[in-house]
């Protein structure tokens, strides 16, 4: 199977059947997502910070993350979560209002990458994960400014997604109220490309926007 | 000044020019978004959930997390987090790509809330944060279905936000590259209210989508 084995942090426990362990829907949810929420433990504190990142195969490469700060040069135990909205869940009694969501919890050892060359290859999987391709259209960075970036690597390895879909589910009494039951879509989109003022003359928006 | 005042923990270190205390501006980040990220520590481990939220004054109410089965009765350190995603930065070098958001980070000491009273109140305010007004058209929780919700509450009080909006900051030299610079706007929007199949005849959505 093509799976992510459970381990006693990463099975889902609260409402179990939303579990998921598929490799595949694992990586479009990572694929799909533009911020993550790493977690970190600073003098036995969380800490929970918005960062950008990436996904190369097995391995998820965490952008400029405070964390790094804590590093000298080992390893820290970080939590990674990507979470996608889909819907608004209204249920006839609120006690079932709910949130349709895609997410995955990545628990491990991050690393900070210290090879320029793997850095290199951390950005170019940050720039392309934003737009396709937008690496090859763009200047590439230097040596310089490759020792200016942090980068963390995370293995994919003890990983878990939760799922909700669907209507909501009210108690069976309840779908006699005369109330209405059901999902309000929430959609990602993007708006016009807004170019900045020293856009060259003739320079058109990159075609393709994911 | 209606600051939340800068601790150690929460003065914006890194590009501390992106650093907000201003009340307002943090009560419409946390009033905007539908899902936080709640991380904890669990045997010197960090771990974190996404879950529904709602503000209530200077406090947040934070639903069924996880971390509440860590507490028995006493308080838990957790780091709350809202990110809102705004737009793709794209500039003329990969290392000057960028993300345009806005994010909250709460630090605190969240206790359990057990007086059925505040949880009937916390109800009201995560219902009514998916959907104005949505409390008073549904069905309200009976004390058995209270029991079984669990709900955190956290003072705001380490509070600091984080924004970053405009277009991308490129080096000098680099505006005279042929390559499109600008911001592509990232949005977030409601689809067609999708009805189960129990809902009553002549029964329509909620007017009110927030």
């Amino acid at each position: 199977m093509d799976q992510y084995p459970p381990t006693e942090r990463t099975q889902v426990v609260r409402r179990s059947q939303r579990g998921v362990y598929d490799k595949p829907q694992v990586h479009a949810i990572l694929d799909e997502g533009f911020v993550c929420h790493v977690g970190f433990v600073m003098n036995g504190r969380p800490f929970v910070i918005p960062t950008a990142y990436a996904r190369s195969g097995e391995q998820i490469y965490i952008h400029g993350s405070p964390a790094s700060r804590l590093m000298k040069g080992k390893e820290v135990d970080v939590c990674l979560t990507v979470t996608l909205l889909d819907g608004l869940v209204l249920a006839r009694s609120s006690f079932h209002t709910s949130i349709n969501y895609r997410s995955v919890v990545v628990l491990g050892k991050a690393r900070l990458v210290t090879d320029l060359e793997e850095k290199r290859q951390a950005l170019r999987c940050f720039t392309n994960h934003v737009i396709s391709g937008r690496w090859e259209q763009t200047k590439q960075p230097i040596d310089s400014e490759l020792k200016a970036t942090s980068v963390l690597a995370l293995p994919l390895a003890e990983v878990s997604a939760k799922i909700r879909t669907g209507p909501p589910i009210d108690d069976e009494e309840d779908y006699a109220l005369p109330v209405w039951g059901g999902v309000v879509p929430v959609l990602q989109s993007f708006g016009e490309p807004l170019p900045d003022d020293r856009v060259l003359e003739g320079i058109t928006p990159p075609a393709v926007i994911r």
